[in-house]
Parts: C-alpha cells; sequence; structure tokens
C-alpha cells in the first residue's frame, strides 16, 4: 500500500504511474485471461459475502452516527443479495464481446498502403463516485474488460466497503494473471486526492465522476483531464395531435412514474392543442398521486395542476412531479425543447412519420425516440450489456456508455517500402 | 458587426449565442446546399484576390516593422497563388462525402425497438490560430462542412487578411441562403478575448488551436470546453536486424529529411544490433546534412556523429537534426517509444511479419507504421480529403482529423408504442 504521509500529488503521481504501468502489461494479455480474471474477481465477492458485509455494517453504522439521510444509508447499505448481484454484474461484463482489435475502419491507398482503424484500449481511467460501494466492483469490471487500468476513488462514507469489495477483485485479477495495480483504490479519503486525480493530466486518460449534480459539476469545473460526465437530465415527452391516446396514455405514465428518480425519466409533458384527449394524460398522472404544474392550458384540464413557474421548465425533478405545457404542433414542441431541454433524452408520441421523422432530425440530444418511453434511456436496454454512465457531453461518446466508449483507436499503416514524394 | 466596447465575456457570449442559433438553422440545410455555399465561398476568395492581397500587404507592411522573424513573414504571406491555393482547398472540402446522416450503429432489440446510431453535426467549433491566414477559410471550410457554425480567432498580425478572407467566405456562404452566423471572426485581437472563448462552456463545443506549442500549451492549461489539439510529434523509426537495407535507407532518409519540419518526420532512429548495414544509414544522414546525435555504439560508426545528451531522446527538432540508438531488438525498440515517445507515429522496417505485428500491437501511438515513411501521417495522404489537425490525444479522434472528427453521433429510437416493465 502507499505511504499515507505523502502529498496527495505524490500518491496520485505514484498511482498513475503503477497504472500506466499496469495499463501497457495489460496490452499483452489476452481477452480470454481478461474475462478469466473478472470470473475469478466476482467469484472472489460471492467468497468474501461476509467479510464485505462486515465492513459494510462498520460503514453503516458511522453513516448513522453522521447522520446520513435514509436515502443514502439505503445507496450505502450492502446485504448477501447486493453483494451477490454484484458478484453477476462482474461476471456479466466478463460475457460482454471483446471490445478491443476490431477494424473500424480500412482503406488501401493509392501508392498500396493499407490502412486500419482498430481499437485500443484508452489508456488508464479514474473513477469518483460517492455512496455506492457496488461501483468499485462494477466500474471496474468495465474498465479492465476494455483493457485499461483503473483509478478508483470511492466516498469517505463507504470505506471500509469500498476497500474489502477492492480486496476481493485484486483476489481474483491477480489469481488470473493480471497486474494487481491494473484496479487501484485511492487509500485515502482526503479530498484533496479527488483534487490530484482531476489535475493528473498525463497519468490519467478519462475521468468518470459517478454521482450526483455537485459531483459532477465539481468535476467538470476541477478537470484537467476529459471528463465524461452526466449532467441533467430534463427530458421531454411531445404528444402530438396524431398520437394514439391509448399508447400515448401507457408511454406517458411510465415515461413518468414508473421509476421518477432515474435521469431518463420525463420531466416535462409537452401536449399538442390538437392532441384529443389531454385531460386524461393529466388525470391519469395526479390519479397516480403525480404532483401537475402547468401551464394555464393545462390548469384549464384540471383543476388539481398547479401553476408552473418559469423555472419548472428547467428543472429535473427525479421525483413524482412533472411539468406540462400546451405547444401549437411540433414545432413548437422543438423549440421548447431547443430551450429548455438537456440534450439528454427526447421522445415524442405519434402515427404521423412525417412528423416523427421531424422531431427525430430536429432534436439535438443524446437520444431521440419515437413512440416508446423515455425510461428505456439506459445502457442495459439499448443492449450495450452495462454501462459505465450517459453521457450528455458530445464528444467521444453520447448518450450510453459501456465498453465501447471505454476504448479509443490506433491507425495501422502496412506499407512496402513506400516513401513521400 | 459587434460593439468593442463590451467586454470579451459578453462579446463572447454574443457570439456564442449567434453561432449556437446558426447552428440550429444549419440542421434544416441540405448537404447540396452546404457545398454549393462552399463553391460560391471559392469563388467569392477567387473573385476578391486583389482585396485579400491588398489586405495582407498591410499586414506584412506591420508584422515586417515589428520586427517578425522571416519565417513568420513567409508563413503570413499570401500572394495570388497562395489565395488561389486557399481557394481550391475550400472548393476541395465542397467535394468530399457528407459525413452528417450515415449510420454507425444500428439494432433491432427483444421487444422491438429499433436503435440506430446516426451522424449529426458536433455544434459550435472554436478554432484559435497564430499567422497562417489561410486557415481562416481552411477550417471554416471543413467546420461547415459537418455542418457545424465555426467561431474563428486569428492571430493579430493576420488581422487584415484574415477580415479579407472572412469578408469573402461569408458572401459566398450567404449567397447560398446559409446563416453568415455561421462563420464568425473575433472582431478584435485583444488576448482577452481567447481566454473568454476558452472558458466558454456551454457556448462552444470544441477548440481546436492550430499553432505552435506555446499557444497549444496555453489552450489545454486555460480551457474549460474540450480541445483537439496536437502536442509534440517525438516520432520513432526502428530498423530491425531483418530490415531489406536498400527499402530502410530509402525509408530512414525520406522519413527525416523529405520536410524537417513537419510533424509526422521521424526525430529518432533506433538501430537493431543486428541490422547488416547501420553506418550507410547514418552516412546518407551525415551527407545530406543531417547532424546526428548517437549513443556510444553510433558514434563507433561514424567519427561525425555527436554525442546524444539525455534531453535529445525527449526532444522534437523540427529541423535537420536527428537522435540515433542501437537497440538490441524489437522489445527494446519499443520500451524505448514508450519511454520517450509523444503518442505521434512511428514506424517499423522489417521484412519479419511476425516482429512487425508485435510492433504495431504494442506501440501506442495515434499512427503505427510498417515499412513506410512517417512522412505520411497526414489526412490528405490517409485519403481523408483534408484535415483540421492531427490529433495526439486519446479521446473522440486520434491521429488525423478531419470531416468524421468534427462530428458526433445521436441515438435515434423508434418504437410502437414499448414501455420499460
Amino acid at each position: 500500500m502507499n505511504d499515507l504521509t505523502q502529498t496527495p500529488e505524490m500518491l496520485i503521481a505514484t498511482m498513475g504511474a503503477r497504472a500506466r504501468k499496469a495499463s501497457a502489461l495489460l496490452a499483452g494479455i489476452s481477452d480470454a485471461d481478461k474475462a478469466n480474471a473478472l470470473r475469478l474477481a466476482a467469484q472472489a465477492l460471492r467468497d468474501q459475502t461476509a467479510q464485505i458485509a462486515a465492513a459494510n455494517a462498520r460503514d453503516m453504522e458511522n453513516a448513522a452516527a453522521n447522520g446520513l439521510s435514509p436515502a443514502m444509508l439505503d445507496r450505502l447499505r450492502l446485504d448477501a443479495g447486493r453483494i451477490a448481484a454484484t458478484a453477476d454484474g462482474v461476471e456479466a461484463v466478463a460475457g460482454l464481446d471483446n471490445p478491443l482489435g476490431s477494424v473500424i475502419g480500412e482503406s488501401v491507398r493509392p501508392n498500396g498502403m493499407v490502412l486500419q482503424r482498430v481499437r485500443v484500449p484508452l489508456g488508464v481511467i479514474g473513477i469518483i463516485y460517492e455512496s455506492r460501494p457496488n461501483v468499485t466492483a462494477d466500474a471496474a469490471a468495465l474498465c479492465l474488460r476494455a483493457g485499461n487500468a483503473v483509478i478508483l476513488r470511492g466516498g469517505s462514507e463507504a470505506r471500509e466497503s469500498n476497500r474489502a469489495i477492492h480486496a476481493a477483485m485484486i483476489e481474483g485479477i491477480a489469481a488470473a494473471g493480471l497486474p494487481a495495480d491494473a484496479v487501484q483504490l485511492v487509500p485515502t479519503t482526503d479530498r484533496a486526492a479527488v483534487g490530484a486525480l482531476l489535475k493528473a493530466a498525463g497519468l490519467v486518460d478519462l475521468i468518470v465522476p459517478r454521482g450526483g449534480k455537485s459531483l459532477v459539476a465539481r468535476v467538470q469545473e476541477e478537470a484537467r483531464v476529459p471528463v465524461l460526465a452526466h449532467l441533467d437530465g430534463i427530458n421531454h415527452s411531445y404528444v402530438d395531435g396524431a398520437a394514439d391516446p391509448k399508447m400515448a396514455q401507457a408511454i406517458i405514465f411510465n415515461a413518468k412514474m414508473r421509476r421518477t428518480g432515474v435521469c431518463g425519466a420525463t420531466e416535462t409533458l409537452l401536449i399538442d392543442r390538437a392532441y384529443p384527449e389531454p385531460a386524461a394524460l393529466i388525470g391519469a398522472l395526479i390519479g397516480a398521486k403525480c404532483e401537475v404544474r402547468g401551464d394555464e392550458d393545462v390548469r384549464a384540464l384540471d383543476a388539481q395542476v398547479k401553476p408552473a413557474s418559469d423555472e419548472d421548465w428547467d428543472t429535473e425533478y427525479l421525483e413524482a412531479v412533472i411539468s406540462a405545457r400546451i405547444v401549437d404542433g411540433v414545432e413548437e414542441a422543438i423549440a421548447h425543447i431547443a430551450a429548455h431541454g438537456s440534450h439528454h433524452t427526447d421522445a415524442i408520441i405519434t402515427e404521423d412519420g412525417a412528423v416523427a421523422e421531424r422531431f427525430l432530425n430536429a432534436v439535438d440530444s443524446a437520444i431521440v425516440m419515437w413512440n416508446a418511453s423515455t425510461q428505456f434511456a439506459d445502457g442495459g436496454e439499448f443492449g450495450l450489456g452495462a454501462e459505465i454512465g450517459i453521457s450528455t457531453g458530445r464528444l467521444h461518446a453520447r448518450g450510453p456508455v459501456a465498453l465501447e466508449g471505454l476504448t479509443t483507436y490506433k491507425w495501422l499503416v502496412r506499407g512496402t517500402g513506400q516513401i513521400r514524394p
């Protein structure tokens, strides 16, 4: 382990150098061996369920003493079921297709040189996260499967849990012959270590923050390393005049109410003035105890609708609250989304294919949907197997980011003695 | 034009808002119209050759009075031939394949939802450059062809030239019915405007610096917006024991001496101890007045070899100087490159396919070549048509970056009423 008397910068520099070395070693390790390492790590997690649960109990005790909220305590809590689910998740990553080595472009130049672009690992990835200790295993598994070394920095409240999970992970990894330094856990919960990690340009190739808005905002503000991050999910569902009311009813209810706390939840409902059954949409939400905050037109539909303030159109509630507005057709819906959206996930419900294509083309969001619930915005639902996060940025990877987003490419040029004239 | 009495932050905020609006308008403009706009812009550049040359003459006069170096004066200079070449370059970009709308991935989920990833514009791109006024046209053409709005900030020494070129560009663009705000030139040469542009997160999606190392370093240090940049090109050519001496001789001479000032030039020569004719490689370089700085073994080959210092292995000369070292086989070459390279372009010369593949796999650079000159590291030579630059970063785009690197993608989901269970 590292010497805790050193400065955070020295600590991160040492860990970064070790990670870089491990990343170079990983390049020489077969995909089968990497997958095997994850299977052994999953087994180690299962074998050490008692130790992990005991470590978590210590964290829970401290957290309760420190007055953490019930929601935070729930995120922190690990029981046998959650530990088993974490192990299953690591094993599932072992079963995904190898993201490395695939040829993403090929051409032969007139002078005979053969060019290929081939997927390779990104290098060293830093993960900064909060109270969920399962991220220690999930994120490490994804990074490793894509051939990367990872430096994990979890929340101080999950310190003991993270250590126990990390110990199990590296036991499995080392047993498979992989370098243990491929998965390192920052051994201090000193917040200055986060700052050092965020500034470790040249040591860390990508930072992925996993947590609430204040964490993500801090990371984006301080980082001198590229960041793959998810900010707001102010998602819209637009019910067009040509929507099938039964479908619209089902989708809107699901998009808002299935789980209100996920980033893919719909936060604003836009209803075309030509839609025949707007009151039923609103009534169903109110009937399920969803607070509806509407403009004048929506308030006229139901006496229980509260007035929406200007702020409401720019708010990600993440609870059973929705803002709602009547618009004049798809163009006004597009304009509203352009003005108030967060470029995460937006949907249209309509039977008119031309209107749908106009919406799909004009809405500039990571995910644009036609006749489906925004709650599908998820790497697993998209068939990616697992996700490291959903990116609301525009570079490198957009929307759900899984193994492919943890890779880059290099150009291979095979010649026969070509020189440039 | 903008009011020059406002602060740089206000100026950039205004320009950014206009660019965002133009970028949204561009989404509704056909590819044919964008290509036509570039052809009209090229014609306007040709028609206004006299005005552009006159503006350039004023810049040259000021620059000479300010004591600019002959190299900088040459970069600044525009004559009829260079203006025609610039117009040809803009026209060539009009002839490239449309980078937008292509489907880069498609799948059908078990519930019937159809997913596509489709290429879309990045949004608003900032270009910060130095004395070459042709960048005003080149960079604008590439950004616009990929559907982006662009904010250009050229060097103060090229102020008049840039204005004249920009005026011609927007004349052509507007004549084709495109929004003139799609191509904006920062109207002040106040350096604070660069700082404001680098911090315009949310207004600008990507910054591309085009210039010397000090500019790129400043941009990388100050930017709060993603940067696509090119740092050093400390490129290696490794001559393996199994190289064909005639081929090795030709490639090494070309890789170093064809043009010594380009970023793809070889800066370090690594020679396998088993290679039969090392003295001829060194002798040919020295015969062409290339200074060779070698280790003890290389110095033993030729009395004119100067001793290499530790710094030499980490130096990008960009002139007729090369460092040279004898290594024990491909593994030592790979280790040297890992320790001293800049992840730009590295090459192996060998007839042994297995050794070549080992090198191609193990060297972690944007471009890795077998039996070809590193001077081919160029978007045009790679068949990309034109390049905005060569990226030594690992995210988003690596190596030569052309139209595709100026795009992102969005996920389109087409359903038939799916809700998430």
